[in-house]
């Protein structure tokens, strides 16, 4: 029998160690602060930035939503940042992704100030990740899917570990992550052009799946007693299902679940870890600018 | 038979097409140069420094070596740095490795202007290199791996690449190299915690070792036919050299150079494209400074 890793527990429990931290940061007078900058009306955009704020408010941290029309200009978006960046009640800001298509994501995430680039995209933060410098920001993704490893009591040094995707949101942070001095895990980074792609997942203790592709990781990529972390949400067409569509992940679950000593199901494994650790870098990122 | 990766070939090749670049910008009536700081009298990093700017002298290059003394300030080396940065003729800084132990070569590091960064340290280009941004100075030891690979006609692309060793002088760097959209490999990164370290190597069809351990990849650990880039440079004792020394590398040439299709020699492999990589970077700078 495989055990499966509650993301909801453990999101819950990684909240509850930020409630207790806003708790002494409101006591020395300083109140965690989240901006979430929307640009357009992207249905889906929307639901996740609706999400973050309630959690915010749940968790009495301060935040503020901006929204701003789909044909905001580039230099529009980039003095809403600016601001935020001068604001002391703003310790986190968020461009929710994808921003339109005319807008330049990247010259936006680079204008963000590092310490305060809580969604941990931005070069600096890039850079402290390889370098291990524990002070800048990890994506929220990675960061939760290592966080999950050591709640199912994974250990991660020594194992294999085979990350699948090599993205820049979750695959190679993770590998950097993974293979750190903290991971001492050897780490093979496999991806589209990967030859053999299920005799390299096979040799992994640890896979993590963030390809985009639904239930792409079969059990024949599986070794038994494996521990399987999947990062993908796809949704997949279910005329039975009553949105006329179901959500699954990267991972083929039902035919990979008996095989595995752990495994995060879809959705409830790392979908709420995501927003846990998105409001625990801005706890971060309030403490980081009073110390 | 294995095929012998002649570093000095390559790097003479490397070096002749920096000429030509050399001559087009001097057309355009810019001289690219290269400043070396030294901080200290380390022996060995005088010889380095030395053989550096008798290179660029070689090519043509401007080229400014500044010596500082080993008691020099950390305020005294940033001055030069900055003054350096400021600089039109200079296009290229490079602070000679290890500095004095009082230095914070990290700070050192972060104050050159990431434009001028030859060496490729600064975080702008670390994360750079993670975000496949080309306009960024990769590393020279690694970059020179990289373009022994090619010239060998060693096919990146779907092959098992095992790195030995994650520091972010080569190995790290070295990983993302491989697995960038051009090298396109399936990378393993193996090192000190690795668990059955032959195993992993053995799957490998390039392995890339730089460990800093003498002779450490031996026959075993390298599959048939594989190609090996040996990157480390190791001074052993031996009693009947002249100088009572030999340099090895991290593979035990004589018993892995027989099962390989390639393999780089110590010395002659990638040593000679270290400094070679270094002009690349410094012309590079110099041509993206006018464009």
């Amino acid at each position: 029998m495989s055990k499966i890793i509650d993301g909801k527990t453990v999101a819950a429990k990684v909240l509850d160690e930020c409630s207790q931290e806003i708790e002494t940061l409101k006591n020395r007078g300083i109140t965690p602060g989240l901006a979430v900058v929307l640009v357009g009306d992207d249905p889906a955009s929307k639901v996740y930035v609706g999400s973050k704020v309630r959690k915010c408010a749940e968790l009495g941290l301060h935040s503020r939503k901006i929204e701003l029309p789909a044909d905001a200009s580039q230099e529009e978006v980039l003095a809403v940042v600016e601001e935020l960046n001068e604001d002391a009640a703003i310790h986190g800001i968020l461009v929710q992704s994808p921003p339109p298509p005319h807008i330049d994501e990247e010259a936006i995430v680079r204008a963000i100030d590092p310490a305060k680039d809580v969604d941990g995209f931005h070069p600096e933060n890039v850079a402290k990740l390889a370098l291990e410098d524990a002070s800048g920001f990890v994506p929220c993704t990675p960061a939760g899917c290592m966080r999950l490893l050591k709640e199912a009591g994974v250990e991660t040094s020594g194992a294999q570990a085979v990350v699948i995707g090599r993205s820049m949101i979750v695959g190679k942070p993770m590998a950097l992550l993974l293979m750190s001095k903290e991971g001492n895990a050897t780490v093979t980074v496999a991806h589209s052009r990967t030859k053999d792609l299920a005799e390299v997942s096979r040799r992994a203790d640890i896979i993590v799946a963030a390809i985009g592709r639904p239930e792409f990781v079969t059990a024949d990529m599986v070794k038994d007693g494996a521990t399987v972390i999947d990062v993908g949400i796809n949704r997949v067409e279910d005329a039975s299902a009553k949105r006329g569509y179901r959500l699954v992940g990267d991972v083929a679950y039902d035919e990979v679940a008996p095989k595995c000593a752990a495994i995060t199901p879809v959705p409830g494994g790392v979908g709420p870890m995501t927003i846990a650790m998105l409001i625990a870098n801005t706890v971060k990122a309030a403490r980081q600018s009073v110390s």
